[in-house]
């Protein structure tokens, strides 16, 4: 298969997004988005950094480096529109392992009506996937880390650390109690996009999506809003089942596992009920896990609070070039 | 050097585009553009395939790159806004090297006013770069493929196979006449930006970027159209020094080298002195090198006419993953 055929078995039939002027191709795809603001990011995932062949089939491969980007999205406030696909392609992996790949891609794209709309094929010796993805939001509604202040009450969806308990038990090939549960949550990360537009009446809202650890993801908020960012660590929301774990590495993974791809946001006390008709809305569940408080110089960014104890809390999560 | 501080060492003080409302620092790009279609493309490079160290300093690796994608925004009538990079660092190379790959980026991009928007940087073992070019063009105005009709004139701008030369100079280390010359071609390409765009006011023009050699993109023209082309031979402009290589390399790079980043395109005949003027307006020479025929189903795509003698001309550029 040349890089003219692949193109092609990538290219859809018809396409959702009402904008979308001309898809693949061309020398470019061209749409139209007169009405709203274009959000767009990038996300690499590179074989033996971001997976493995031992612990994700190629069709997850496909569904979760998109769900990873689509998550960002969530994380602006943002509706998906479109992708763009690169894959460096190894020879030695056979045909039907791409097209499992973008298979697993379309799958996911289909349920938010996203159209992919360009592509770049070329072989290489490391398989990796770039994907870069197009969203809109209402004009001068797209949600910012910076936008976090004094008061604010500080929250997370779902559950952390599930991702990386999954990816603990398909390396060590654990035989656990509720393995599914975990396994999926680290093969078919579901994005907050649903809540996030159902918050989009809430006047301020600092937001962020937790790829690295929601460690890292809170430092985030607090260095660009300059605000301390304290969390109950008691309060942190785990599922159940994340107990069968050792302490150590429960801990880890609900402080530093990467991948959870919730979201974790601030907003003023007013607007908290605002937030849980929103997760109600979209069947999800929020919990508060802290608050915000102004920042004097000899303060660290964020702290968690455990029995009255104040520990400064780092940016350790996933850092893929340390 | 770890991922946040990559992404910090690439983000501009300042930005060009007004239309940008938030650039690199949070989980996505956020941009504006009502008036104007929206045009853009993803373009990946591995090192191995489209580059060697031995011919490419990574200061031109990072202008190649991009040069590459807008050549694909002058293909579609589009002015380049902003781009999104990715990069797979492999840990062997020096921080500095990839400093450098993004100062030949950020001052190709400087020239035409395009600010840096996203990224993400990986380690990896090969070295690959992915950029995503956002352009926009009048709405209803971007340049396609299959726009090419019966009675067309087909034009070439500048010369051809120039890169090619530059590449097998590089590689065998050759002193010959107007190395420079040659080089500069294959280090350093210039898209058509300008022409493309001094040719706004035709109404119909068929367009394509020569990335994979001009057989491939007039037959890429004559598929999209469902039209058949005729090259004339001797009209295929090369630069006079290309004489000095073989007579069988020089063809090969004229027909099928890839990388001149020229446009190909085809217009009426009562068009094409405003062609010739948008070229001149524009300080580059460009050829009448062919026409356009209804074609019949016996009919091939392209043919390569030389003495009366047609030869048909099929897709033999640079397909990257046979």
């Amino acid at each position: 298969m040349n890089e003219f055929e692949f193109i092609e078995s990538i290219k859809q039939p018809t396409y959702h997004q009402r904008g979308l002027i001309k898809g693949i191709g061309d020398d470019a795809a061209v749409f139209r988005e007169s009405t709203e603001d274009i959000v767009t990011a990038v996300d690499t995932f590179v074989e033996g950094i971001h997976f493995s062949k031992a612990t994700l089939d190629p069709y997850y491969i496909g569904y979760k480096v998109l769900a990873a980007n689509v998550s960002d999205m969530a994380a602006m406030g943002a509706i998906p529109c479109y992708y763009l696909v690169s894959i460096v392609c190894p020879k030695a992996y056979p045909s039907d392992y791409y097209a499992m790949i973008f298979q697993g891609m379309r799958d996911f794209a289909s349920r938010y009506k996203m159209d992919v709309i360009g592509g770049d094929t070329v072989s290489g010796n490391e398989l990796s996937i770039s994907v870069t993805v197009v969203g809109t939001v209402c004009q001068g509604k797209a949600r910012y880390r910076h936008q976090a202040e004094q008061g604010d009450i500080v929250f997370v969806t779902g559950t952390l650390g599930d991702s990386q308990a999954g990816l603990h038990i398909l390396e060590n090939q654990l035989d656990v109690k509720n393995r599914s549960h975990f396994i999926q949550k680290h093969q078919r990360p579901e994005p907050r996009v649903q809540f996030a537009k159902d918050m989009k009446n809430i006047k301020r809202l600092a937001l962020n999506d937790i790829s690295d650890g929601i460690a890292s993801e809170v430092n985030e908020i607090a260095q660009s809003s300059y605000v301390a960012i304290k969390l109950m660590a008691s309060d942190l929301p785990t599922s159940p089942s994340l107990d069968q774990f050792p302490q150590h590495l429960k801990q880890k993974w609900v402080l530093y596992g990467g991948e959870d791809f919730e979201l974790v946001g601030t907003v003023s006390e007013s607007d908290w009920e605002a937030v849980e008709r929103a997760a109600a809305q979209s069947k999800i569940s929020v919990t508060q896990i802290g608050y915000v408080r102004n920042k004097d110089t000899s303060d660290h960014y964020v702290y968690l609070v455990e029995d009255d104890h104040f520990t400064p809390l780092y940016k350790e999560g996933y850092t893929h070039l340390k």
